[in-house]
């Protein structure tokens, strides 16, 4: 039976899938040397925090797609949530967002000091990308095509450059500019989950193209739904005080649009993201499931 | 006539291939998109500052070495300088050691911001590695393979975990600890100067175990003389005050072994280096000078 057939019903999380991450990611190790045991344990402390390790999970999930192994996939799939738990790290930091709170607990700065929060962050990222190196199985050409699409995700173009966009943000960014900002913000690393593993598979257009359309549209459904929760969820579910976004100034789907026409939205990315699957064809019915968990999650 | 021909003088620089190297990096672009076009400019700003170039013309010699087109090389060694430059941005942050002056310019995070300069130093990692993955030519696996030696010098078993070792360090760090931290801060990422070239070449032990030795003593030699010139040197060489160490309460070479040790450490280091090129073989000329010059530079 597989993990789709398990969570067959609307929404359920493929938590099969997330319990093979958690335990990959908690066996992972960054260094032979108990010199530096205090900078692992700040790395682990954010990686370890929890989470629903989306992005892994939609590797997994694409891999099962591809009918892969999707224990195969596990070296980029935790690759991927390095990278993202080091976006965390530093988009916390006094100088970024300045958040005390993440998942319900102290963020690294608070817990490790600030120093070491940079370190654990910039340690992260180069673990990631080892971890993909020296781990992933794959033919080298199509290893260094999965590491291309992560690591333009992360870059300038990706990440990095929408945080840039994020902290320099005008009081009234408009539609165009609050889509650009976080397509490139979580977008560009939420579609490289999927795209990643069909470079690692060998795929190129045109048969990438309706996984394509799934990854952008999740990318974009998932930050509506943030937005909308950070308006609606209550403290406890989101692991830090609900309406942050508000009191940090910032421009959400929901202070751009309003929450009708915010959840509108919700449902029309939802709606091209299915669109996209059934166009890629293949055994997508956990990556249904996800694109459905993300519509409706709570938290 | 060859770079090392024209600088034939014991311990002068091999200015072309700096040339070649520095025309490289101020011809890059990271974001075709001028929504980012300020934290390029950040980037800019930092990778263009000046300096030697010590790790990508260590890279380009080493290609010398090998009888390779040196211009072949210049997107590994152009990363090699950006990991180093967001190594710096990074090191000089409020959090870490907290200076104003960088070659005698004001750092990043003055001149734009600690957030900003946190992703400038952020970008710089990610996009170095793009660097290498979408114009380095050669072998995908020893692509793959250079990679690996760039991403674990910059990562917890190099870079970041030397500078969280620095960040931690004891008032009485002994020599020992002293030594491991360089290594680990500066001398893994000068080492995959040398051998991240000797990756992408294909070529494994034995071949490489003279220039590893080369590789490992240089980077020791490096630290020893920055060590002796923040003491002895002149502000104005330096770019940032003489003695900055003793201020920040380093612990360093002199502070460690005094003054006339540090002298015979960086001689005995630079010995070794010359004799772990005469195991290498091949047309290390220009490696040998720059070995010489680090031993005699004033800056």
């Amino acid at each position: 039976m597989s993990a789709g057939e398990r969570s067959a019903e609307l929404g359920v999380y493929p938590d099969e899938l997330q319990g093979q991450v958690d335990a990959y990611l908690a066996g992972l190790s960054f260094a032979d040397d108990d010199a530096t045991a205090g900078l692992e344990e700040a790395m682990r402390y954010s990686v370890l925090a929890g989470g629903k390790r989306i992005r892994p999970v939609l590797a997994l999930a694409t891999a099962e797609a591809l009918e892969r192994d999707v224990g195969e996939v596990l070296p980029l799939a935790a690759a991927l949530e390095l990278v993202h738990t080091y976006s965390l790290i530093h988009d916390d930091l006094p100088a970024m967002d300045d958040d005390e709170l993440r998942r319900g607990q102290p963020t690294c700065h608070v817990a490790y000091g600030e120093d070491v929060a940079i370190l654990a962050g910039d340690g992260l990222f180069a673990e990631a990308l080892r971890l993909v190196i020296e781990r992933q199985v794959g033919d080298p050409a199509h290893v260094l095509a999965a590491l291309r699409c992560l690591v333009a995700a992360a870059g300038v173009e990706g990440m990095v450059g929408g945080q840039y966009l994020d902290v320099t943000a005008p009081d009234d960014l408009d539609a165009t500019g609050l889509r650009r900002l976080h397509e490139r913000k979580t977008g560009r690393l939420i579609a490289a989950s999927v795209e990643s593993v069909l470079l690692l598979s060998g795929m190129s257009e045109p048969a990438t193209i309706g996984y394509h359309r799934f990854a952008v549209e999740l990318g974009v459904l998932f930050q509506i739904v943030d937005d909308i929760l950070d308006v609606t969820g209550s403290d406890e579910a989101l692991g830090k005080p609900q309406g942050s976004d508000e009191r940090h100034g910032k421009r959400t789907y929901v202070s751009v649009f309003g929450l009708e026409r915010a959840r509108d939205l919700a449902a029309e990315s939802h709606r091209k993201a299915r669109a996209g699957l059934t166009e890629a064809g293949g055994r997508t019915d956990t990556l249904e499931r996800i694109s459905d968990y993300i519509l409706t999650r709570r938290r």
